[in-house]
């Protein structure tokens, strides 16, 4: 197995000019960075303590002569650090418990893996090892292991309502077959709306109603890949994705990607050229998963160019955009994209409805084989879901509904941070991203995660352990904890639960 | 292009003593299709006229020295054809119209064809371009291209009380993500009894719940294939099947089967032993697309057995069973199977709730590796359609929808086989199958059915033609109707518009 990078060294964009040291030597630091490890540093020392205004971005543009740009990533960094938090009209604040964490780890190297390797194949079996060993139980005392919100967080009258209402409109929608458009044109009508209010335009013919964002992702990995080909994948990433990628004999190509950033642009055009068999690209652009990472626009700007460039698909799962604590300055890759580049896939599942698995895509200058494949894989969706949706997606309810939602995370996010800070060891790293399902904690190396994943089970809490996301053997002493429960005395306790077998493990 | 069969002359069974000449010289017959065409010639001689009663199976018996069986296969030949048809309790009588018309003739030769050559990509580009076509028309007239009964031939009624009973029973049920196990206990345990209704003794945990049958057929590929192998199908057969062969880089073995007992033993035997890197056959037992056969029992344990004893996949894929006129009578291939040697993949939508998109499938062996793979490509099946089938199926509202269904669908087929002897040109030759959705027509040979899909299609009439369902030149005059639609004068007028058409293409 040859490593693409065996150091970080040939990352660019170093800048010239003096700056504080960097937090972790062993990776170059953009400026922005190095600031905000400086102020990062001055928290933990709590010369900056709790509760405590941080300067504005005039402030530090003027104390450290940088640009306002600069001054600005700063503080959004501090803030996905889990450091500070932003006040509407006032401005940045110390926050309390969790700033005592430090964040988790910027990754290292690119790691390719072949679908024929040890490493792959053992990957694709601990997936199924886990989820299989899951199924065996059933139902979960605790659920920390699915990122998917808790059914009280929905509100399920409104969408029972339309769904009768839909019924008695239109009596035969349970025995009509989908016509022959592969996608309900009202639903198209109505996702098209709803694109163009987070910044993409898309014609509603270009819309594709898949089962949720998976089937999605399986579809456009069968329209773009041939057995052999090479996929660019986030390192660590979401199980479902590696188990896409072994399914169909292809080689996955694991980007480092940071638990505030995302794939690195560098790293990617490095792969980009050096594997002319490279045919797609995945990203998760807004609060990846496991890391939580929201991709800056630079960032997005230049990987659709450079996919562009290689003419290589991109293929973007935007299935967590709606949990951004603000959804509205954050646009999908897709909007930079002008020749047909990116894939892009979204769903109602995590959201709005999980109990319809209804997904959408645009595909792109890929649409029409991937409808095609789309039709001979599964056929069309059922219509009524589809309906359900076109009616509901961007009404006001809807976006109230996620507002609410996102409220409900942020203070389950909190809860978790602060519960991790309780009852996890002395050592603990953790990434608390800016919205979404889950938190992303790195334990002492000691703490092996795939133990903890089986003693946590035997007591009906299932967890995610790091090594379901990677199949380098670098996460196995981290943790994914999803915050889609509301935090009861029960969660407090199975994270005391946690703790008490991590200390046990180290004890040992 | 090899072909394993140049003549017919390696087929098995040839009886020893004397009979009536075959009606076909090029195929060896079976003693009861000699006596068939015996009674056939008659029939079409007016010796045995419109209305006549058929001799009884123990005057054939003892007319003929031929043993009981042989008798009744005789007659059973005789409906298949549709030229004699059975009144409950008095016996066989000569039918009308239809009986004026010779069956479609037998298939004469195996046709294997590679992912890479040209029969191969020109049919999967074919069928692209038939169903883009339809896609741009949109709604049709009268749509004779698709195997589904018009929503009026369903009580939706019925289904949607259970429906929104269903919702206020458990509010939360478009808003609860599909838990751990891969389909819900309802399901299967409804599913278990179903089968065991009509012979199949399947575990309630051993069935899986898809996306219709078409996602059940090729995750059951996924499970089994690899590029590059080999996969025995029917010809002609189901377009879905090809494209879904196809989408695999598989190589498919077109096996000729009869449009009476379905894929021939003996060909699947030569393929057997010829193709080691056969992995799969895949079956339509009953009333195959688009020829309207059914395997007798005979034949579906010979194949099962051929199937185990050299360690190769049998996918059933038994969509077509309730549309028997007498489905209490056929088991599938499944009742045979003693190792897991059979996928059997079935569904809802053609027969009870189009609209659903429920499918369900036992996976014999391969079972934890299909669910998995289903897993992996499209998660779980939501659970409101998983609950609305478990609590509808089987029950006899269900059993009198079925009923009532066959009743329709028979008078239908009937109206088309007499509308095609009406308005079709002379030595047009029809099956007429034991039920089912569709008849399967051939033309004089200097009608071009890929050109009347066309004319027809401006018109808004949508047929499916023979060149959809085989790889091969031979079905470029076939044609196959849809049943599904009550038989109004408009559709009496699409067949007479259909049948000018074809007067038009043998005039010039």
């Amino acid at each position: 197995m040859d490593h693409l990078f065996s150091t970080g060294t040939d990352v660019l964009d170093l800048p010239a000019h003096a700056t504080p040291a960097p937090e972790d030597e062993r990776l170059p630091r953009h400026l922005y960075q190095r600031w905000a490890d400086h102020y990062a540093n001055a928290i933990r020392a709590n010369v900056l303590g709790p509760h405590e205004r941080m300067p504005s971005v005039r402030e530090i543009r003027e104390r450290h002569d940088v640009s306002h740009t600069t001054a600005l990533q700063v503080l959004r960094e501090l803030e996905s650090r889990g450091l500070i938090e932003a006040r509407a009209r006032v401005g940045y604040f110390v926050r309390t418990q969790a700033s005592a964490m430090p964040a988790a780890r910027e990754p290292q190297k690119l790691v390719p893996f072949d679908a024929d390797s040890g490493s792959f194949q053992r990957i694709g079996e601990r997936i199924a090892t886990y989820l299989n060993k899951a199924r065996l139980v059933g139902e979960f005392k605790v659920d920390l292991g699915s990122a998917m919100p808790a059914p009280e967080l929905f509100d399920a009258s409104f969408l029972n309502r339309h769904a009768i209402a839909l019924l008695r409109e239109q009596p035969d929608l349970l025995v009509r077959a989908p016509s022959a458009p592969f996608t309900h044109p009202e639903f198209q009508a109505a996702m098209s709306r709803y694109a163009l209010s987070f910044g993409l335009t898309i014609a509603p013919s270009g819309i594709t109603a898949t089962m949720g964002n998976s089937e999605a992702m399986n579809i456009s990995l069968d329209a773009l890949t041939q057995p052999g080909d090479v996929v660019a994948i986030e390192s660590p990433t979401f199980y479902g994705i590696v188990q896409a990628v072994q399914a169909r004999g292809l080689r996955a190509l694991e980007i480092p990607s940071s638990p505030h950033t995302g794939m690195s642009p560098e790293a990617l055009e490095l792969a980009l050229r050096n594997y002319p068999e490279l045919k797609a690209v995945v990203v998760v652009p807004h609060l990846q998963m496991p890391l939580g990472a929201t991709m800056p626009d630079s960032h997005k700007e230049r990987i659709v160019q450079m996919c562009s460039r290689h003419g290589v698909a991109l293929i973007e799962d935007d299935i967590y955009r709606e949990f951004m604590e603000d959804p509205g300055v954050h646009r999908p890759c897709r909007a930079w994209d002008s020749d047909g580049t990116v894939i892009y896939c979204a769903s109602l599942s995590k959201s709005f409805a999980p109990g319809l698995r209804l997904g959408w895509m645009n595909a792109g200058r890929w649409h029409e084989r991937v409808q095609m494949v789309k039709f001979s894989r599964s056929r069309n969706m059922p219509m009524w879901p589809q309906l359900l949706g076109a009616r509901t997606i961007g009404s006001p309810f809807h976006l109230r509904h996620l507002a609410r939602l996102r409220q409900h995370l942020h203070r389950q996010r909190e809860q978790a941070a602060q519960a991790v800070a309780r009852h996890f060891p002395i050592g603990t790293r953790m990434s608390l991203p800016r919205g979404g399902l889950s938190i992303w904690v790195e334990l002492p190396p000691a703490v092996n995660t795939a133990r903890l994943y089986d003693e946590a089970l035997a007591l009906g809490i299932r967890i995610a352990p790091g090594d379901m996301f990677s199949s380098t053997d670098e996460y196995g002493h981290f943790l994914r904890l999803s915050c889609g429960l509301p935090f009861t005395p029960v969660v407090e306790d199975a994270y005391r639960t946690l703790g008490r077998m991590m200390h046990a493990q180290l004890d040992h």
